[in-house]
């Protein structure tokens, strides 16, 4: 039988689904995992596209039926379980083999792993696939992180079995080591971003407007023709006119309001306080999940507060809906420079060279953040990536009109007791940020006051001590 | 000369400020620097207490003249320098000697070092210290986390040297290992969420209602007889009364608007996040203070963004300033019942068993966030501990009434386009937190369309699936 092109490690439902996409495309692939029932099971049900697959019992099996140079995915759970792959596939592999993680693996271990490997052994490609289990079928956002020359030898599979955009591949080499893990794991915080916005405004028309989940269904579907157009609204609009077969009610209120979180949000926060660079609309998204899980502590907190007699939102007209389309852009706008800005932060301190508009473009299609807005991104970062989105003329324009309407969104809820943490953070990050005369000025004072860190002057060098001891 | 009763080495400001104190509190002390010229410049300028000070050129004089069991304190730059000084200590020390780190630690360094040490070596305490240079002289608040053995050999020269509240010492062991050190970096970050709590309420009237620097002084410092009464508050009156001597102008209006951090608010968010505990306080404060740092850039956006025709506030009236002022304190309950609650998940996940009603005693003198209002939460948890403080009858009621005060603040400052990014998280936090029913059920809709991740259902166990393929 002819080798195959590439292997692939891992046969759980996306290593699976990324195989069939691979032998799909022309490929040939040899697979393995690590129970052989799997990788039989998987065989038998490849149906038409078995000619194309190879299914391997051992390691050993799996390098021989690879054609040298051996390109190998990983898709296995991430952690110590790649760590252990990749020692007991070596011994099979040769230098110019090249290992690709393609699970959420935190980008430390990325660059640890690629470090670790010695000169004789193989290579070893980071790479960030989104798009869950539909995407790993049938085209997902590739997000890698390698060598040009490690990159140029899988390029062709990758850009066959990625999403396209309008014809262009959503593949791409994003940086050296740990960049394309890195990206994957900022795309998933703008993900926990965009996913709480969309549950503020679902709560503001829920409990501030008294509307039904199909109501707001019908109102997200609508959205869905117009800027906000995006994967995510489509689903939102979708989950919500979707019934519970049992009950006959609308799907979404027989789930429990207790959010699960695998982590990647969290890390994407964690990065970002590294960097020193605000990401506070997924602070607030990471944060609001886990007070969803306090489900018992807040039972508790809505008895012992009852009724605060909190204002009625103002109105329920086309106009306030109208108010809540835009507000939610003008949000999402905001986390989305935040986003960018952690990516541009870690490109520099780590040398990566990240390519904003590129990293735009291949979130396109295939990703769960996938939208047209994601194209005006691109654009916005075209020929000048070294600024914050906030400052580019196209994005000035619409945050001009519509941070109007996330202040009027902010304001209301705020006095109507809705919670809209990240609203909030992307409007006060707006704020923060387009003030030339800050009060950190007062910080500063108070800092030098109680720990004499000392602070500059208005338009002076230097550093300065106040006059407080006569205070 | 007789031995001394305790060790301490690094004669920087805090380290000399603690040193004299314990001379002052009659206890003898050997200090070393390792430049010899710091500690005889120390020991000249000690006056009278120069008689309890012993001034030593190496480490080997110094445990010399320390009677054994010696107590070694150690005031040095936080993270190479403290290992490298316990290596060189090492040497000189024995079994049951004591090193005390009370810099600002991170804590998982504590948790490393004391398991480096071998059952020969001497021991090891973590001890955080906070007050500043004027705290380190005449009393600060002391966090220990180590064995209750080696704070009982400590404790007397402790308690001496700790601030008093009441008569009662601002000094207890708070765990074992990094829980002194941990607890803290926790003190610092409530510290940054009150300070820039603080900071917006000064946006507010200054941008909002356009009161001089003198004016908002004594609010502050009228603010200060009432229930906000605290350190914090104090010296925000003071910085803002004081006069810049160059210009004769405000000193806090000739003080550039960036503020500086150091990095313990930074880490406080990032093991609130390690423990999936909300403390979106301390990361809305970390993030303004580096929003304040984009000078550049803010300038330019001001400029990109101009006037952009926000809402006035609705007056200056008495009742405004007041609702200023319960909003503020609103807000604090708010950031303080995050860090409480982040402290008590790290006392759970490690088992440290940290008591929180201690903790908040020994907060109320010495350290920077000193106040009457930590009396009260230690009051809410004296007996109960295993609650956030959002839930104890006391500090619902107050929430009650300052949530509507807090309401009005985050609206009309959010409307009027003035960022103040830590009260709304507070806000947002609070709305959240007594949310019997909140969003996060479309969240989970949307994770399991489009990634399989199952959800609970209302008031049934078990694991679903929803019913999306028909959507």
């Amino acid at each position: 039988m002819q080798q195959a092109d590439i292997g692939l490690i891992g046969l759980g439902v996306m290593g699976a689904n990324l195989a069939l996409n691979i032998a799909e495309n022309g490929y040939r692939v040899a697979v393995f995992n690590r129970t052989v029932a799997k990788t039989n099971e998987f065989y038998a049900e490849a149906g038409a596209l078995q000619d194309k697959i190879i299914a391997c019992e051992t390691l050993e099996d799996l390098a021989k039926n690879i054609r040298a140079p051996r390109p190998i995915i990983l898709m296995v759970k991430a952690g110590e379980a790649v760590d252990e792959q990749i020692a007991a596939l070596k011994p099979f592999l040769a230098k110019d083999d090249i290992i690709i993680d393609a699970g959420n693996a935190n980008f430390h271990d990325t660059v640890r792993r690629l470090a670790e490997l010695g000169a004789n052994d193989p290579t070893f490609v980071g790479m960030g696939v989104s798009g869950g289990e539909e995407g790993a079928r049938h085209g997902p956002s590739i997000m890698v992180g390698g060598t040009p020359e490690s990159y140029a030898r899988i390029e062709p599979v990758l850009t066959a079995i990625s999403a396209k955009y309008e014809g262009e591949s959503c593949s791409a080499l994003l940086g050296p080591d740990g960049a394309g893990h890195f990206v994957k794991t900022i795309h998933n915080g703008i993900e926990y971003a965009d996913m709480q916005m969309i549950a503020e405004v679902y709560g503001v028309l829920r409990d501030g407007l008294g509307l039904t989940s199909e109501a707001i269904g019908r109102i997200f579907q609508k959205w869905n023709e117009g800027p906000l157009n995006s994967y995510l609204i489509e689903i939102t609009a979708k989950v919500l006119l979707a019934s519970d077969k049992k009950t006959g009610k609308p799907a979404v209120d027989v789930i429990l309001d207790s959010a699960g979180q695998k982590g990647t949000g969290r890390w994407a926060a964690i990065e970002a306080q590294m960097l020193g660079i605000p990401a506070t609309g997924i602070e607030a998204a990471v944060a609001a999940r886990s007070i969803s899980s306090m489900v018992k502590q807040r039972s508790e907190a809505a008895k012992a507060y009852g009724d605060l007699g909190t204002a009625k939102l103002s109105d329920g007209s086309q106009a306030f809906i109208d108010a809540l389309e835009q507000g939610l852009l003008a949000g999402k706008i905001a986390a989305y420079a935040q986003g960018f800005d952690v990516m541009a932060g870690a490109s520099k301190e780590r040398g990566w060279n990240i390519p904003l508009a590129t990293t735009a473009r291949i979130w396109r299609a295939g990703c769960i953040i996938r939208s047209q807005f994601l194209d005006q991104i691109a654009a916005a970062f075209e020929g000048s990536e070294d600024t914050n989105l906030l400052l580019v003329p196209a994005f000035v324009e619409r945050m001009q009109s519509g941070s109007k309407s996330l202040r009027r969104i902010v304001a209301e809820a705020s006095l109507a007791g809705l919670p809209v943490p990240a609203l909030s953070a992307a409007l006060n990050y707006f704020d923060g940020f387009r003030q030339a005369r800050g009060t950190a000025n007062l910080i500063q004072a108070q800092r030098d006051f109680f720990g004499a860190h000392g602070f500059k002057r208005l338009g002076e060098e230097g550093d300065f001590h106040g006059p407080w001891s006569d205070a």
